[in-house]
């Protein structure tokens, strides 16, 4: 069983991560992305879909042409772990390299 | 500019299509998927993504896991058009295909 973030840890993610917001319970958090047109979003997203498979590990997400909404959360731990650290970790790594290009 | 669909030709495609159902101003037709699990369900999402930028129409979705939420709609149109159908006509197909195997 999976262990959920320590109020403490959640607080230094969320400094980590600033694009990230928790909901008003903290069990979940979530990030919007806009790209520049579904080519580039869709390319997000399957870098997203392999490496969520890799971790077994999945985002809920949506999209709309150029636009993506992920939400994180662990069910297993009803609530924020150290797996969904470690997604978003992974997402703003690729995102930032995109923007950086 | 695209045409909306009428009425007789909103009904016919819903008779073809029965999975799909409209919204209450049927503006937009929708569709719900459930897969064996997400390596299912995001190879489906790759080949609608990939046949939606062919036909520069793109879909309104959401994933969690092995489910799917597909919405079409043309904002060119403020609502359902031939682009609508031709798109969720090869879903189903791809679905049927998949359900076939």
């Amino acid at each position: 069983m999976i262990e959920k973030l320590t109020a403490n840890e959640l607080t230094a993610l969320l400094n980590e991560l600033p694009g990230w917001k928790t909901d008003d319970s903290a069990t979940s958090i979530h990030r919007s992305f806009k790209f520049a047109d579904f080519n580039e979003a869709f390319g997000f997203m399957t870098r997203v879909a392999i490496k969520a498979q890799e971790m077994d590990h999945h985002p809920e997400w949506s999209n709309v042409y150029n636009k993506v909404e992920i939400t994180l959360s662990t069910h297993e731990a009803k609530g924020l772990t150290s797996r969904d650290a470690k997604l978003a970790r992974f997402i703003d790594s690729i995102t930032k390299t995109s923007a950086d290009a």
